[in-house]
């Protein structure tokens, strides 16, 4: 049994720390944003008035929060986590954040004497529930070794991609190719169904050539079927294409059809799009050509 | 057996033609172009000074030459193949040119008693070499099924899309999504590089996941490894591109990101790269961000 914080107990934080828990282990969580869930504190959890006191009472504390200044806050305000850490204390920040913060944040971290791991996830609440996570790790090899039984815990594949930021980097890049083959087979799908082609056999062809992609497979089906329930939200893949363009901004490289992607989900939202799934950015295509790739 | 034509024994066309040949079937060709190959001419091919001499001949016409004008030409000029067609004989087009174009050169085949087959290919010299071409086929369904044991010959995933154009227009939708594949994971790559992760290991650790592809794991793999000898050159993706922008405008459909990843192409034909594999997009990039992927 291990002593556990966790930070962000909201639609993906609350699942990953209901397999903690269901593990035997001891969590520790704080009611300084929002009150805990009664059931939660039926079941055992302990809760705190802020993150320094969860820092204190735990062996390893988990954030899921939703950008980096929540982060930020979380990790540094003068009752945050780094007020309770001490020597061998580890901090998993498994948020989406800025790869550049992270690495700044790791350093604080280990300046109050604690270890850092990043550690941000892609498979959303279905992936989050059923613990089949995509883990993408930075840090410290034995911070990363001691920690690995967690993650096992709550996803499947869990790499250690380099030190940190690289978790964190690693997801930004899958975000980008995620969003740019969307488009790509959207830019596919609606030129074919202009041209006269039935766009599910024109799919279907596609299927098992150098085209093929989960991508194809997935959100093709839902363009041509036009199911754009999330799934995953535009609204917050706008946040990781912001995510993306500023980080690239910053350290000085041009992501030419990011930044286009990025404007057709703001076309989505301008036509009421925030909440329809990702996929859908095919539609902002759609209103480009006045055609659509199927009925619905 | 079959009296079978094959015009345009090329890079791609010579090896799909001796497939046919070593089936036990009987082909005809053109020297209207050029000299036929000695050693063809060996195995029994059998020479005819013009297309028109090759349809009367042959019961099955196969095409596979650059682009739309030459397809125009050997159609439909004076001695072209239309002026040897009669009832009932079949002309299957496997080059990869205007799917708008192939719709008219359909219905001109067919006032001159012919039936018409689009059939491109993707697989490259080395799928024609070992018979494993991707053959996407627009025609009627009867003048498929005639072909399709010849198309056996040459190819593994033979897909009857639709009526004539539609398998133009799927190569097309094929050739964006590849390019498009190509620039998103050159996009992820770089900015990873350029934040100081492993490229190799965030390749890695986004296999398997939603940003996972054929082009992920072959093209990315190309990009880390500094592998750009072809595979498919740069030069002939331009040529697919400009079909698809061309196509697109007179259909009034917008690609945005085609249209960047177009200029990528000329990025690097100005730096030498018309030869390299298409894999080199990635290159375009590296120049605008002054930064690698990867060191050869």
């Amino acid at each position: 049994m291990t002593e556990i914080g966790f930070i962000g107990l909201g639609i993906m934080g609350r699942p990953m720390a209901e397999h903690l828990l269901a593990a035997g282990h001891r969590l520790h969580t704080s009611s300084h944003h929002k009150p805990v869930a009664p059931d939660l504190v039926e079941k055992g959890v302990v809760v705190h008035a802020t993150p320094q006191g969860v820092a204190a009472a735990s062996e390893i504390v988990f954030l899921m929060l939703p950008d980096t200044p929540q982060v930020e806050e979380v990790l540094f305000s003068g009752d945050g986590i780094a007020a309770g850490l001490s020597a061998g204390k580890i901090v998993v920040d498994m948020s989406s954040i800025s790869p550049m913060a992270t690495k700044e944040f790791a350093k604080r971290v280990e300046k109050s004497g604690g270890s850092y791991l990043d550690a941000p996830v892609s498979g959303g609440e279905v992936g989050a529930k059923a613990a089949s996570l995509t883990i993408m790790v930075g840090g410290p090899q034995a911070t990363f070794d001691k920690v690995k039984p967690l993650f096992e815990l709550m996803g499947k594949n869990i790499t250690l991609v380099g030190g940190n930021g690289d978790g964190q980097t690693t997801k930004v890049a899958n975000q980008i190719i995620v969003a740019l083959t969307i488009e790509a087979v959207g830019e596919a799908l609606l030129f074919a169904s202009k041209a006269g082609a039935d766009p599910a056999k024109v799919r279907q062809a596609l299927m098992g050539g150098f085209a093929s992609s989960r991508i194809l497979e997935v959100h093709g089906e839902r363009m041509v079927k036009r199911s754009f329930d999330p799934g995953f939200r535009i609204g917050l893949h706008q946040k990781d294409l912001n995510l993306a363009l500023q980080s690239a901004r910053s350290l000085g490289v041009s992501l030419p059809n990011t930044a286009t992607a990025q404007e057709l989900l703001n076309t989505c939202v301008a036509h009421g799009g925030k909440g329809w799934d990702h996929s859908a950015m095919v539609r902002a295509l759609e209103i480009m050509a006045n055609h659509q790739v199927a009925t619905s």
